[in-house]
């Protein structure tokens, strides 16, 4: 249940400024317009199951993209109630809808390569909870080579061979001369990784297809104290979804989806830091950045 | 649509600690929340209409009475395709539903009375906007009158003869002697009465039924410079709605529902001001109080 400072699930990902939005518990709209974002950005939303407070700002989201003229067409990835919910919201509200809705059904049998386009992918895959759910891994692809400015500067290759460049050539310039690769180029940088996982239980069999994964965000609904209770509902304590992040060796965990029963959400924090230290406790509105790094090392000149 | 600032439209009504949500709009839930107000005892809803701004947070509030562990009946007044609403909410999120909902649709052909109790009655009257749209009007019933305490203390009537006694009887003691009912009451409260307006264009037609009534909440869309957009579409200005709290003798005005286009509200309030001077523009959260006052005067001893 939402409390007087937590809204429902929502999360908002932008992956070189394409922002994907992931579930969308009521009063998303409100939140996107108090932090700030034109979420008029958004093309392609993702409901990882449908249970209320993930999903209950969907209809008012949809309904404020018709009122600010929309014309893009819009991608829902969630289950296949989903699609009933479309029609029941173009049915009775949406009669002067301005763009179009597609839904795509989730599988829940395996990990299933879902959306990719040039530079990214984005995977669904089955958590364990009361109903069908999915939990999405959004993956940057591996990235062609760097330009060195000042090399390209320099030497001034044409267009068609900076792409030759980009993907590791030498360059031949027009005297015969050969500058290698390595004097143009920087290493590419290594490709970052989100991964969304809420709601669920304790799932360890995660820990395979989530391996490395930088930035993991894994519900945390209970107390170890309640995993009798997190075990009953399918959710998991803040314990294991920390023992989650180490198992897959992630770089940073973030916990959220707290139960309104826990007045502060410290112990949950500290119960999980003990497990793995590099966790933090969500508030509305926090923004994490996955920084870059290099596939490898540059050495010093 | 809302911003940053306001949410979508709710109100909610405290008619002698009885409870009335009227409209729900997204993040209903939420706002009760923060403005600390356990909504429990919130047994029956009235929805104006079917536009999304004023019931999208109806299955939020609904999966959260379930949460709650809710028992009482709940009564939703509103438009046919609520029942509809609910249904599809009862067949994907409400499956272990621990409580009844009731519908009961609304007419639109002129004012109905759809529920009394024995202190108060709520009518419903048509509005003029896009979709069938009800306004609503609570009525506190003419009261019984009031017993002065001391003269009660004193002449120590019977149950019996309180209930007498409070309809205008004189009390005859056991000894024979009279005392006047004047001399055991007060006159009693003046019945309040709050109109809810909202959506609706100018309609100085609504006067008649709305005479007199206290508070008068009528919605204001735009301003005055604005008023082929509010016939457009159905909406008020603030001078329009001005002008029918004027004509209905209300005593004081709430204006609401204030397009996202007008980054402040001083100038719509000043111009209902200047044909309505007691005009009020409400922020969500605002709290008004109808106060009694007695049906006559009461003679100073």
């Amino acid at each position: 249940m939402p409390t007087s400072k937590r809204f429902p699930t929502a999360h908002l990902l932008n992956v070189n400024e394409r922002f994907f939005l992931i579930d969308c518990g009521e009063g998303t709209q409100i939140q996107l317009r108090r932090f700030k974002f034109g979420f008029a950005k958004i093309n392609r939303i993702f409901i990882s199951h449908i249970h209320g407070d993930h999903l209950f700002g969907l209809f008012g989201l949809l309904s404020s993209f018709q009122l600010l003229g929309r014309k893009n067409e819009l991608h829902i990835h969630g289950p296949g109630e989903i699609r009933e919910m479309v029609l029941f919201y173009e049915r009775y509200f949406g009669t002067e809808q301005s763009y179009r809705i597609k839904v795509h059904p989730l599988g829940y049998t395996r990990e299933m390569l879902i959306f990719e386009d040039e530079r990214m992918e984005v995977f669904s895959f089955p958590l364990k909870h009361r109903v069908p759910t999915c939990g999405f891994l959004f993956k940057e692809k591996t990235a062609e080579l760097n330009l060195k400015k000042e090399a390209i500067d320099r030497f001034k290759p044409g267009i068609e061979n900076i792409h030759k460049i980009k993907k590791g050539d030498d360059l031949v310039q027009s005297d015969g001369t050969i500058i290698a690769n390595e004097q143009l180029t920087l290493p590419p940088w290594k490709p970052r990784s989100y991964a969304y996982c809420s709601d669920t239980a304790f799932d360890p069999g995660l820990s395979e297809f989530l391996q490395e994964v930088d930035l993991l965000y894994h519900e945390s609904t209970f107390s170890k104290d309640d995993e009798d209770l997190a075990a009953k509902t399918g959710h998991s304590s803040s314990v294991q979804a920390a023992e989650i992040a180490r198992i897959c060796n992630a770089r940073k965990l973030l916990l959220g989806h707290f139960s309104s029963r826990y007045k502060s959400t410290d112990g949950l924090l500290l119960e999980a830091q003990s497990i793995f230290s590099n966790s933090v406790a969500v508030n509305d509105g926090d923004v994490f950045e996955v920084e870059r790094t290099r596939t490898e090392n540059i050495p010093e000149e």
